[in-house]
């Protein structure tokens, strides 16, 4: 796999399109991106499940998963959401002008926002800039990639070529999200593009089961957003099927992976954070447990500010587990190790070297492992440190 | 009610006094504290739901409610949770130390700690400091909220006196916790002392309801302690029952009141805090989505920078609730203010002028209402803002 992003191209699967401009809703930066399947595609998507859902994405629920879509609009510095009538409306105006623009229907063009929430779209300045879109189209991802972020410091791109049993065929995924860290600047996106051929259910399940290892296993700071989406699209062009078993083991392998390489990378990019923090929590017999006690951990601002000094604060990582509800009798025969170095087994803790543990913890990529030796699951969640840059981005929007 | 502290003395109610000294577990400041009772008392408590429980927690859980209890030891500075079958000898040794003080027995000595996780208690420093605790004991509370402060910037201490049917009585409240804000340094704890003659059931029924209303609803950073811990101790020395339903319910009152400004209290000291916030949350159908919903906005980061920037950034407080889980559609039709300022109503945002709010917003105390329009239940809860003193506090910490 080659991560983006870099001077290299990240190129899109094939018969697939992307571009971004600036259309003025934001001063310089482009805060409008279009992603086109030159023939009709699959497509599904995973969505927030915040009671308080976006414009778009209700649109879009209403309409995967599907197999006529052409493509997928996104616009970033407003969010349309908390809009009432009108922000549904003003939706499907923006919707409109791009079905038109690529001469097709309403219902198959999707559709994400990302920003302010609130606010009503600038649609006078949004929709004369689609046709633009449209003509800029080109087969790399990264223009695409820039016009969606809002607080991002990097774009997030992935690509990958399988050799399955009747053919090569492509993979790219694109995301946003420095986490749903600015308080006007929310939203996770995620959009995951193959020229592979595959039907519209196994696209939604494909989609489902990565988002649950990837991006539903991180946080920078707990707050789900009203815009939250993950799109999958797969266009058949390169007309190869997944036929054998390998097939379909190694698409949904590459699939899962290039999530878990976007997740990442929106942890990384947290606001203000200078470290991934890799948790997993293994030997469980429940999963949820596992899952719900490793993302605790990464939810913590106490273990968050520790490791952003880098104090190796083991006690912490404890109580959270326990806060969680880890039960108590797994608690007390768990053990834990932080870059390796086991610090806490059988209800005890024990005596390792804490300078060595500081040196350790100045490593960009820190991992805390448990192991409450109960059953088989195993769940990981990745988050970033907190730090004062943090608060500062937060509080000095106005 | 006289809220401390203060030049004032906060008086403890007849036949109670307290003590506080430094053993020397902290370099200057008092790490050690006596509550004491002359007759056996009545006493009940309410634990953290943690599942990794510190040891002086599984003690005291054991033995309440319980209506002969003499005291109530408290140490700062160690946890005394995540030490082993080691760290429930060192708590008996503790307890032991004080029952033979005392002239009582072991069951007869509630224990608390707070402070740093993972460390075996320094008995050889509290042990021999135990005797000069129970000297020093008199009749006002401040030398006791002083030696359980960890990094509490103010202890917390409020007494006030009701005249009941049959005779005047008295009911004081200490309290400690800056949120569980250190990561070393943790844990709420809470104490209510009266000198009303109740049973231990209505002792522990009483303090229930209170600690519902008060300390469950506050947070600062969303970590629960491995040793909170609340105790009610009624000892009777008034010679005052609680006879009529006046008697009662002024008496619940008094106690949840005493609560609510002590868990307000601890609210406003958070780590790094500037602003106390209270959420409320009414016209629900639901009071623990009520509680869920007005706990999920203090618990929010990103509206806690935001109201540290004094940034009227309400589309955050709707996300908010609505990844709480409020129903969409009580969404559509709350009104949301704060300040006073209506802010949003009937699923649309309203103009308002936000200079004039923003200017609202540098009072320290910032009231957040929504109104769901669809129950009778209410919900108020307490948290405070996010600064970079947070961080730095918690991250320099090594």
């Amino acid at each position: 796999m080659t991560p983006g992003p870099g001077v290299h191209r990240t190129l899109l699967p094939k018969g697939f399109s992307a571009s971004g401009v600036n259309c003025g809703v934001r001063r310089y930066r482009p805060d409008i991106g279009l992603l086109i399947s030159d023939v009709p595609s699959v497509a599904a998507g995973v969505f927030t499940l915040n009671q308080c859902k976006a414009a778009p994405v209700l649109f879009c629920q209403k309409i995967l998963p599907a197999d006529n879509i052409f493509a997928i609009l996104t616009n970033s510095g407003q969010a349309n959401a908390a809009t009432g009538t009108e922000g549904v409306e003003r939706n499907l105006m923006m919707i409109d002008a791009t079905a038109k623009a690529l001469n097709c229907q309403r219902e198959q063009v999707l559709v994400a926002s990302t920003g302010v929430i609130g606010e009503q779209l600038h649609t006078d300045k949004i929709l004369p800039s689609i046709p633009e879109l449209v003509d800029r189209a080109n087969d790399a991802a990264e223009s695409f990639a820039l016009a969606i972020l809002t607080t991002d410091l990097v774009p997030k791109t992935i690509t990958t070529s399988l050799n399955l049993s009747s053919g090569p065929i492509r993979i790219t995924g694109i995301s946003k999200g420095s986490g749903m860290i600015h308080p006007n600047m929310a939203t996770m996106l995620g959009y995951i593009l193959t020229d592979a051929k595959i039907n519209k259910e196994y696209a939604h399940k494909v989609l489902k089961t990565a988002t649950d290892l990837s991006f539903n296993m991180i946080s920078v700071d707990g707050d789900s957003s009203t815009n939250d989406c993950c799109f999958i699209m797969a266009n058949g062009a390169s007309g190869v099927e997944l036929k054998t078993a390998e097939d379909f083991a190694a698409f949904e392998k590459a699939v899962n992976e290039i999530s878990i390489f976007l997740a990442k990378s929106i942890a990384a990019d947290g606001e203000g954070a200078t470290k991934l923090i890799e948790v997993t929590v293994k030997g469980s017999d429940d999963l949820e447990m596992a899952r719900k006690g490793a993302r605790g951990v990464t939810l913590s601002p106490l273990i968050k500010t520790a490791i952003h000094g880098e104090d190796p604060n083991w006690g912490r990582i404890l109580a959270r587990l326990g806060a969680e509800q880890v039960p108590g009798e797994q608690l007390a025969k768990m053990t834990l190790t932080m870059q390796g170095v086991k610090i806490f087994e059988n209800g005890q803790p024990l005596t390792f070297s804490k300078p060595d543990l500081k040196a350790l913890l100045k490593q960009s990529n820190v991992f805390i492992e448990v192991d409450l030796f109960s059953g088989t699951q195993t769940a990981t969640a990745w988050g970033c440190d907190l730090s004062k840059k943090y608060v500062e981005i937060n509080t000095e929007y106005s």
